[in-house]
C-alpha cells in the first residue's frame, strides 16, 4: 500500500455512496469516469475502498488515491484531498494515511520540532510557555519593554500577536531588532534562554526578506499564518531560518475548516498532522475552555497527532491558546503532556504587572514538573 | 471616513451585541480593554458602529478598524477582517468598505480585468469561453491535443485543471510550452486568440519560477489558486505576467469559507471584492444549479461585486463553473450579463468531439450575441 495516499472523509446527508464516488471522481478526475482516456482509469483515478454507515452520525467513506497525483509535492497534495470539495457542504476531511516517500518528498517535517525546541530553550521537560506581545498600536519602546518584562519573568518564548505587521506604530524593520536586543539583555541577566519570534505574515517577496531580516537582527525564529501565506511557504520558511531558530504557526484565517461539524478538515488532522507536515515546529490552536469552540477531545487529539507515527517526520509542539489562564496549568498538562507550548495572553496581563505573572506562570509549570 | 475601513459581519446565536463587542476586540486588541494602553484604545481598538437585529435570521454588526490596522498591506487586512473569528462559528464576514488610499496601498486591482482580457481575446462584446484542461494521468501530448481541438473548436481560454501540477504523467516543464505550442498552432490557423492558462500551485519559490517559465515559454497567462498559495501572491504572479498576460483565479481549498451560512466568508464577498482586490482578472466560483452549492442570488451578487466601484479597480470577470452546460448558455449570460467567462467542463466532451462541442459553445454564445 506505500504507493497509496489513503484519505477518510465523513460524509452527511442522504446517499453517503454515491456521495463518495463523486468526491473520489471530483478529486482526481473532475471529469466522468466515462469520458475519461480508458489508461487514465487505471493510473489516476481515487477509488473509495470503503464506506462505513453510523446511525445518527456522518458515513465515514475512505478513499485511496496514487501517490503520483500528488507529483511529491505539499500544495498539490492539499489540492488532491480537499480542493474542490472544500466547496461542499458535507464532506469532512477527517483522516489521511500518506506514504513514507512522499512525506519525505514533501520536505515533511519540522526542522526542530519538539527536542530542537526543547535543545533552543534549555528546557528539558517541563511545558514551555508563551505569550503573544500586544496590543496592536503600541510603540516599538512599549513592546520592547513588555518583551524584556516576560522574559525576565520566566517565559520560554515570546511571540508577536497575529496584528503586527508592519504599521505604522511599530513598523517591522524598526521593532524586530529592538525587541530581539530587549530579549537578549533578558537572557543575559536570568542566564535563561527566551526566544523572540515576531510575526511575518508576507506580502509576496517580503515574506522571504522579513525572514531574512528577523535573522539578520537577532531574533530567534518568526510566527508564519499558512491561512493567509499559504501552507507552502511554511517549508520556505523553515529552510531560511536553518536549524537553529524555531517556526511556530498561527491559526489565522484557518477557521473555515474547521469551524464547522459538517465540512471542511478536522481539526486534528489540520492542526496535528497536515500543520507538522508542512514543517511547523509548533502549532497554535483555539484549546477547549477558551474563546473558541473546539473539545477537549479535538484538543488532545491535535496533540495525539502531533506525535505519532508520520514517515520520519519529528513530533511537532502542539500550542494551545486563546482564553488559557494560570490557573488550568495542571489541568492542560494533565491533558496535553509536557511536550505542549502553553499560549496564554490576557491572563499574563491583569492582576499584577506582566513579570510577576510569568513567574506565576513558570512557577505554575514548575509545579507540575 | 476615508480613514476607516468598515466590515459588516453576521452573527447567529445569542446576544449579538456583546459577540459584536467581541469581534471588534479580537480582531484589534485581542486583549480585553481595560487593559490596554490608553492611547491604543483611541488609535487602534475596533469599535462596533451599529447593530441590526432581524428576526429569523442573523444580526448584522457593523464594526470599524483604523485603516492603519491593515498597515497597506492585503495579508494584514485579511488578518483584520477575520483573522482569529474565522475559528468561531456564528460570525460571517459579508461585507467590506475600504478606504480609496488603502485599495491603492495593496494594488488592489486586476492589472487587465474585463477591458484587457478583451483585449487579449480579441472578443469585445459576447461572453468568453473556457474550459479546463484534463483529467490528470493524460499524457503531454494528450493534452496539447486536446488544446489545440478546443481552440480551433473557438474557444477563448483553455486552461489547465487544478489537478494539473508537476506530476510524472505531464511535467510542467515539458507540458507548458507542448500546449503553447499547439494552441499557437490553433491560433495560426482561425485567426482567433484562444489563450493558454497553465496551472501555478507552487510550491514556494517554484512559484515564481513556474510563472516565469510560463511566460517564458509562450503561455498567455496562469491560473493560480489562492486557497493553497494565498490571496498575497496573486499580486506577485499579476507583477511577473506584466501587462499582457492573464491571471485566472480557481478556488480550490477555499470552500471553508463559503460552505457555511453561519461562518466565514459571504461568496459574493470573497469571489467578487476580495478576489479582485487581489488582482484576480477573472475568478472562478461554483455557480448555481451544478455540482455546488450556492444560490442563483450569491452567484449574481458576485458578478455585481466584481464591476462595482472599488477605489480604482478595474472590473474583474466572474468565471461561474462546476457543472455548467452548452445549453444553460443563454440563462447564465442573462444572469451574469456578458461580461463573464463562462467555464464548462464535462458538458464539452460528451456526444461529439470537443472541437465540435467548443464549435456549439461559440455558437450559443453568438446566439447571445
Amino acid at each position: 500500500m506505500s504507493d497509496v495516499i489513503r484519505a477518510v472523509y465523513e460524509i452527511t446527508g442522504d446517499d453517503p455512496a454515491a456521495r463518495a464516488t463523486a468526491v473520489a471522481v471530483e478529486q482526481s478526475h473532475e471529469l466522468p469516469t466515462d469520458l475519461a482516456p480508458p489508461h487514465t482509469r487505471e493510473s489516476s483515478l481515487g477509488v473509495v475502498t470503503s464506506l462505513e454507515s453510523r446511525p445518527g452520525g456522518p458515513a465515514l467513506a475512505t478513499i485511496e488515491y496514487s501517490v503520483d497525483l500528488a507529483g511529491g509535492e505539499l500544495p498539490q497534495l492539499l489540492v488532491l484531498l480537499l480542493g474542490n470539495v472544500s466547496l461542499q457542504d458535507g464532506v469532512r476531511l477527517v483522516d489521511v494515511t500518506l506514504p513514507d516517500d512522499l512525506v519525505t518528498a514533501v520536505g515533511g517535517s519540522p526542522a526542530l520540532g519538539v527536542p530542537g525546541v526543547r535543545r533552543l530553550t534549555g528546557v528539558p521537560r517541563r511545558a514551555l510557555l508563551a505569550t503573544a506581545l500586544k496590543p496592536v498600536g503600541s510603540s516599538t519602546a512599549e513592546l520592547a519593554q513588555l518583551a524584556y518584562d516576560l522574559a525576565v519573568g520566566g517565559l520560554d518564548i515570546v511571540k508577536e500577536d497575529q496584528g503586527l505587521a508592519n504599521q505604522r506604530w511599530a513598523p517591522y524593520a524598526e521593532r524586530v531588532p529592538a525587541i530581539a536586543a530587549a530579549v537578549a539583555r533578558a537572557n543575559a541577566e536570568t542566564g535563561r534562554r527566551t526566544l523572540y519570534l515576531p510575526c511575518v505574515s508576507g506580502p509576496g517577496t517580503t515574506y522571504r526578506s522579513r525572514i531574512e531580516l528577523a535573522v539578520a537582527e537577532g531574533a530567534d525564529g518568526v510566527m508564519v499564518l499558512p491561512g493567509i501565506s499559504g501552507f507552502d511557504r511554511i517549508a520556505e520558511a523553515r529552510d531560511l531560518l536553518g536549524p537553529d531558530r524555531m517556526l511556530l504557526q498561527h491559526p489565522s484565517f484557518l477557521g473555515g475548516f474547521t469551524a464547522s461539524a459538517t465540512h471542511g478538515i478536522s481539526p486534528e488532522l489540520l492542526f496535528g498532522t497536515l500543520s507538522r507536515l508542512a514543517g511547523s515546529d509548533a502549532v497554535i490552536f483555539p484549546s477547549w475552555g477558551g474563546r473558541f469552540s473546539l473539545t477537549r477531545e479535538q484538543c488532545v487529539g491535535i496533540a495525539s497527532r502531533a506525535r505519532e507515527v508520520l514517515g520520519g517526520a519529528v513530533a511537532s509542539l502542539p500550542a494551545p491558546g486563546g482564553g488559557m489562564s494560570i490557573d488550568r496549568v495542571p489541568e492542560l498538562v494533565e491533558a496535553y503532556g509536557r511536550d505542549v507550548v502553553l499560549l496564554i495572553g490576557t491572563d499574563l496581563f491583569r492582576g499584577g504587572t506582566p513579570r510577576a505573572n510569568a513567574e506565576r506562570f513558570l512557577a505554575a509549570a514548575e509545579a507540575v514538573g
